[in-house]
C-alpha cells in the first residue's frame, strides 16, 4: 500500500507535490470552492472532513474532487470508540461502518479515527483505551475490506479527558501494531506531538513498521484559548520546529501527503485564497527549506 | 534524608498526618491567617510559595510557621533555567540561590523547580533541556551545602512552551539522575502527569531511586480556561483516579508528605477556612478511602 500522490512526469518530486490542505484550515470555504482554490493555487491533495462531505453527498464530492484533478489524502474522522452503554458503543461502530464507506467512496485509504475521551464520570484511562483497541478489533478487517486504512491518531495530552484517550505515538503504535500495518496506521501531527521527547525515536519506530498513515502540519501558539480547541498556529508562527520533524519523517522513510491542518478562527475570518497563499508560503519556508 | 513529616507518638500514622495544604490552594489567606487556619484545622504541612514568604519575610515566616508546630513541606518555586541570554542566564542561577537560602531558612528540604519554557523565538527543545541539566549542575551542590533538595518538577506538556520544556516524569528523572539523589529529586503532581500511561512504572523507578521529593494533588476538568494556568479541579471534580495514584507512590516506597496544589479561582472567591475543610474531606473521600 502506497499512499503517496501520484507524481506527474512533468512535475518534479518536490516537497510541494506532497502538500495536501485539509477542509479545516479553511473551513470558510464551501466544498466547491475549496476544490476550485486548491486547482488555482496547483494544489493537488485535499483532506476532508465527514459533515461537509455527507452535506455535499460523498459520492458527489468524490466526483467534484476527480474532476479537478486533486487526490483526496484523508477523511477526518472516524472514532469516539470510548462508551461504556452497549447501546452508544454499538452507535458508535455503526457510525465508523459509515465512514469506512465513505473513505471508500471518495478514494482515499486514509481514516483519520480519534479515539474519544473517558466517559461521564469515569476515571478509568486504562479501561477507555482497550475499549479503543476492541473496536479497532471489530473495524480493521471490515475497513481493509474496503481498501482503508484506519489511521490512529494521538492528540495532545490536554485532550485526554475529553477528546481522546490516546496521547503518544507510543501509545498509539502500542495499540496500531496490534493489527497488520496495512490495516492500522497512525497519524503524525506536529500539534500534537512536538513536546515528546521520544518522538523521534517513535517517528523511526512508525516508519520501520510501515505504520505511517498520514503526517499532519500545525504550530503550537500560546496562550492557548479557552477549550484549547481551535487554537492552533500558522505554520512558523509558534514553537515546532517543523523541518527537523520533516526529516525525522523522511528518515523514517514516508513519502506520502503532507497535509495542513490549522484549526483557528482568525485563518476563518479571511479569504480562503488569501490562507491557502500564506500556507503554501509558510510551507515553503519553515517545512520544506529552513535553517 | 526523610521528607516524612514528625509524627507525634498521640496521633495515628494516617494519611492525614501526612496533608500539606499548599499555599495556592487558599490564595486569599495571608501568611499569618494561613498558618492560624491550618492549625486551627489540625493541619501540620504547608507549601509555601516564595513571594509571600518574601514580602513577610523569610525568617519572620519561619518563626510565625513553627511557632503554631506547622512544618512547610515545600518552598515555591525556583527554576525558569532556559534562557539563552548569558545575562539572564547569571539573573536566574542568583535568584536560584536565594530560593535555596529562603528554604533553608525555612527548614524545608524540598526546592520546587520549574524549568522554564523555549527562549523567545527559539524552536530548540533539545538545547533548552539541557540548559536544565546545566542548571541543575550549578545549583545542586550549593543547595545540598544548604540541606536543600532540588525538586525538579515536570509540567503538563501544554506548558511546554512557555512555562517547562519538562513534560513527563521520566525526563524529569533522566534529568534528576545525573545528580546524585540526595541533592536532585522530582515532583509527582497528579495535575500534570494523570494522562501519561507510563506514570505507574515511572514512579516506581524514582521511587526505586529515593528521587520522589514531593507528592502533589489537583483534579483534572474541562473545559480548560483561556491560558490554561488556572483550571484546575478540586479533588474528586474531575478526571484524575486520586486513590490509584496514592497505590503507585505508595508502593514506590514514599511516605512523606502530601500537598494538595489548586489553581482556581473558584476557590479564591470563597472564605479559606471553608476551602480548606472542603480540601480535606475531599482528601479523605477520594485519596484516602475511594473505591
Amino acid at each position: 500500500m502506497s499512499s503517496a500522490l501520484p507524481t506527474r512526469p512533468e512535475e518534479p518530486d518536490t516537497l510541494f507535490s506532497r502538500f495536501s490542505l485539509n477542509q479545516q484550515t479553511v473551513r470558510q470555504w464551501s466544498l466547491p470552492e475549496l476544490v476550485d482554490g486548491c486547482a488555482n493555487a496547483g494544489v493537488r491533495g485535499v483532506g476532508l472532513w465527514r459533515a461537509p462531505v455527507q452535506d455535499y453527498g460523498a459520492a458527489a464530492a468524490a466526483r467534484l474532487v476527480r474532476a479537478a484533478g486533486l487526490t483526496v489524502t484523508s477523511l477526518c474522522r472516524g472514532g469516539f470508540f470510548t462508551a461504556l452503554d452497549s447501546k452508544e458503543r454499538a452507535d458508535a461502530l455503526a457510525d465508523n461502518r459509515a465512514a469506512i464507506e465513505e473513505a471508500a467512496t471518495l478514494g482515499t485509504e486514509t481514516l483519520v479515527l480519534v479515539s474519544g475521551g473517558l466517559p461521564p464520570g469515569s476515571r478509568d484511562l486504562r479501561g477507555a483505551r482497550e475499549r479503543v483497541a476492541d473496536a479497532l478489533g471489530e473495524l480493521a478487517p471490515y475497513a481493509a475490506d474496503a481498501g482503508v486504512r484506519l489511521a490512529l491518531e494521538p492528540l495532545h495530552p490536554m485532550y485526554a479527558a475529553d477528546r481522546c484517550v490516546v496521547s503518544t505515538l507510543a501509545q498509539a503504535l502500542a495499540l496500531a501494531e496490534r493489527f497488520p500495518s496495512e490495516q492500522v496506521g497512525v497519524v503524525v501531527d506536529t500539534y500534537h506531538l512536538w513536546w515528546d521527547d521520544t518522538i523521534g525515536s517513535q517517528i523511526g519506530r512508525a516508519g520501520a513498521g510501515g505504520r505511517i498513515a498520514a503526517f499532519q502540519l500545525a504550530d503550537w501558539v500560546t496562550p492557548l484559548p479557552a477549550g484549547v480547541l481551535l487554537g492552533r498556529g500558522q505554520l512558523g508562527d509558534g514553537a515546532v520546529d517543523l523541518r527537523w520533524f520533516r526529516e525525522q519523517v523522511d528518515a523514517a522513510g514516508y513519502r506520502g501527503p503532507v497535509e495542513v491542518e490549522i484549526f483557528n478562527p482568525a485563518l476563518w475570518e479571511r479569504p480562503g485564497a488569501e490562507v491557502l497563499a500564506e500556507v503554501v508560503e509558510r510551507f515553503t519556508r519553515h517545512f520544506v527549506h529552513a535553517r
